[in-house]
């Protein structure tokens, strides 16, 4: 097998906003040669697939202004420094949603954006939810949506659900739902 | 329904590279104050479910800089300026695969990042596979990993694949094969 591997020669922050961390990165490809590598460092998110009592999953509607238009998605949030991942889960869930979560078990990590970002996102099924109040963050502004699984996948389908932590959120539900798969060991 | 938008008061660019092209806008929101918001934008990009003649599925192993790793991914690309995507996913496929698709059909859209990139992807199956000449771009290196599609589910689920659109181009992958779904109209 051939070394793939990139080596870092040379690291420097170019921006630093509110939310963004770029940096540019001299690196030594496998050949020897040199190249830059751009990315944003992240902190690493959390995704929750939240089941209500009554079988429906509870989605969101959100504004991203980056796309322009409303996403359809499943509640996440951002890490906070020194937080556990489960408090992370809990806290966002209660922000975003209004609902704590009785159980909660992690069954996926996955990458959304390999080419340009260090970003993690672990996906929590949350189970056994009970009401508490919505406080979401200043400038964030949700609709809860609680969706029946069936229409959840056609809205995936349909391309009415674009959000890929969400899509894989719901397709790993169908899953694990149907026995097919158990959550990882 | 409540209005979830976001209107733009004024856009600046923060950082322009070879890769990332960072914007901060400041924007009023639905409850009329202002906040502001982070995001690189992306020229978008195609990634393609290509199924061999022999029916496995032509995965790539590629290292991601931003990762740390090596990442086990169907092959993708950004569109060109003034590119097709049905070109893009012609040009990528032998770029990165040396192979040449007889037939294309898009299957879904995807939003890999709404917090801070207005990317979108369009996934294709990718069919009718013929040989050509692999021609990786300069500071590129891949690996081609043919792979039985059951052991592409298998990697989804035991974390061995954690790339988004990977994951999500396999699942649907699943339906489109087991004639569960039929790709969008």
């Amino acid at each position: 097998m051939t070394d793939l591997e990139e080596k870092r020669l040379s690291s420097r922050q170019t921006f630093k906003g509110r939310l963004l961390d770029i940096w540019v990165d001299d690196v030594e490809l496998p050949d020897g040669s040199t190249s830059t590598r751009e990315f944003t460092k992240h902190p690493g998110a959390v995704v929750m697939i939240p089941v209500l009592p009554n079988g429906k999953m509870l989605l969101i509607r959100q504004y991203r202004y980056p796309m322009g238009e409303v996403e359809i998605e499943l509640p996440a949030g951002k890490i906070d420094p020194g937080e556990e991942q489960e408090e992370t889960v809990q806290r966002e869930l209660i922000e975003e949603t209004g609902y704590r979560a009785g159980k909660i078990s992690c069954v996926a990590e996955i990458h959304p954006c390999v080419g340009y970002s260090d970003e993690r996102m672990w996906i929590y099924l949350a189970q056994e939810l009970e009401e508490e109040v919505q406080n979401t963050d200043v400038d964030e502004f949700i609709e809860l949506a609680p969706t029946e699984f069936e229409e959840c996948l056609r809205l995936v389908r349909t391309g009415e659900i674009k959000d890929v932590k969400t899509i894989i959120g719901l397709f790993w539900a169908e899953k694990l739902m149907g026995g097919i798969w158990n959550p990882p060991d």
